[in-house]
Parts: structure tokens; C-alpha cells; sequence
């Protein structure tokens, strides 16, 4: 599961039911299904709290990105289209990655970062899911 | 997929394999795979210039947090007494939840937050996966 804090959960939740996806709100907080996962909007401040952790930071880059892994380059700029049509921030443009993909982030109203990737080595099952090939590396 | 930025791939990669993950590096990046999901563990600088995001912080709270369900109280237990031999900062010891679970939380040596989390409602599947309830709510 990935818990994302949030200033509004209803700004929030707005914001990712125009990408598609459906939640269910329970106490202020809401749930979605994304594949085999579940991704959780919560308040920041209550996250932090229950995480014993202090939140010294109101935003910006929070040291991490989540991929959602689609199936075409196509797919890469309709996502980045709706985002951006939902009010996130387009940081980086769609382009052509160094691994043969095709790539670009956003930033939702939180500042959380979004990787939208077309890539080759990492297309999603048919349950979405994402599996790891063997590269030979240890 | 998850991206975590890390100031250290090796110091990274050590503490996650000290909880039993099993990564393959190729070009300073190591991959796991985590169920249906795979978790990336990149340099925090690259993975904020791929992004295009400035990087003002150099860690703290995130702002979300990601959670690592697990089938019993007392395996909530055994992974956070891992993460603490690893290294890891238990910022939230173990403690019965208002949902009736038991959880707690540690963050990484970069600062990442982990909840490990006992919740009846949230039980991983016999793949791992998660499935968020019907809760009848809109």
C-alpha cells in the first residue's frame, strides 16, 4: 500500500478520479485499487503523526517516484495529457529515454512525483503488474 | 515501480538485502521485484534531474509513506526488529491500531518511511497483492 499525504483529500481525490481512477472515502481517507495495490490519500499531518515522524518539509520533492508503466508511447502522452488537464505540473516533458523508452513525470497537487514510462523492458502483465527481468546482474 | 532516491546505492541496496530482498544491479541502479511491483533504488540527484524536479531537501519526511502488509501481529514484529538490526530508525514502535490492526514504523537510511502493518481488512493475498474492500462507500 502507498500512502500519500495530502493537504485536501477531497482536492486530492478530484484530482485522481480525472485520471480514471475510483475511490472510496472512509473517515477522511480514501482508498483506491491501482493493480495489486492499494494507494491511500490521507492528510499529511496525520501521516506524519502516525508515522512518529516530524513533517519539517511542506512539500516539494519528496525523494521518490512512482511509475505507472504503460503500453505505448501513445499511452505515455495521454496520460501526461490528462494530468495536466487535471491541474498537475508537467516537470518533465515526454521524451525518448535513455533504456530505448519513452518518458516524462508530473507532479500532483501535492508535489508528488508521477513517472509516466513506455518501457520496453518493463511493460505491465495483464494484471498490471510489473515483473523484474533477469539481467544476468547480481 | 518505485524510484527511490538514495544517497548511497550500495548502503541502499545493503539495508534492503539485510531484510531479505534480493536485488540485481545494473548501471548504479538496483532492482527488486516486490510482489507485482518492482522497487528501484537510484541516486537521489539523478532521479530528481530525471524528474525535472529541484531537489531543495536533502531528506526528511517524503510526505507519503509505503506499506509492507504482513499476515500476523508477530511478523510485524519480526520485521521491524530486521529493519532496527539494519539500521533502520524506528520512528513509530509496534502499537495496536484504531482499525484493529497492529503496526508500526521505521524509515530507511535515506529517510524513506515504511508502515509494516498487521490489518485484518488488508490482508496481502497468497500473490501478495492487496485488495482494497467494498466498503459501501462513495
Amino acid at each position: 500500500m502507498i500512502t500519500l499525504g495530502v493537504a485536501d483529500v477531497t482536492r486530492a481525490r478530484t484530482f485522481y478520479e480525472r485520471l480514471g481512477w475510483r475511490g472510496q472515502e472512509v473517515e477522511e481517507t480514501v482508498f483506491f485499487q491501482a493493480g495489486g495495490m492499494a494507494v491511500i490519500l490521507w492528510a499529511r499531518g496525520k501521516l506524519a503523526g502516525d508515522a512518529g515522524i516530524e513533517d519539517r518539509d511542506a512539500g516539494g520533492f519528496g525523494g521518490l517516484a512512482l511509475a505507472h508503466n504503460v503500453r505505448s508511447p501513445a499511452e505515455v502522452d495521454e496520460v501526461l495529457a490528462e494530468a495536466a488537464a487535471a491541474g498537475a505540473e508537467i516537470t518533465q516533458g515526454a521524451r525518448e529515454t535513455f533504456y530505448g523508452g519513452y518518458a516524462g513525470y508530473f507532479t500532483d497537487p501535492d508535489g508528488h512525483a508521477w513517472e509516466i514510462a513506455y518501457n520496453p523492458g518493463f511493460l505491465p502483465g495483464p494484471d498490471g503488474s510489473i515483473t523484474v527481468p533477469d539481467f544476468g546482474a547480481s
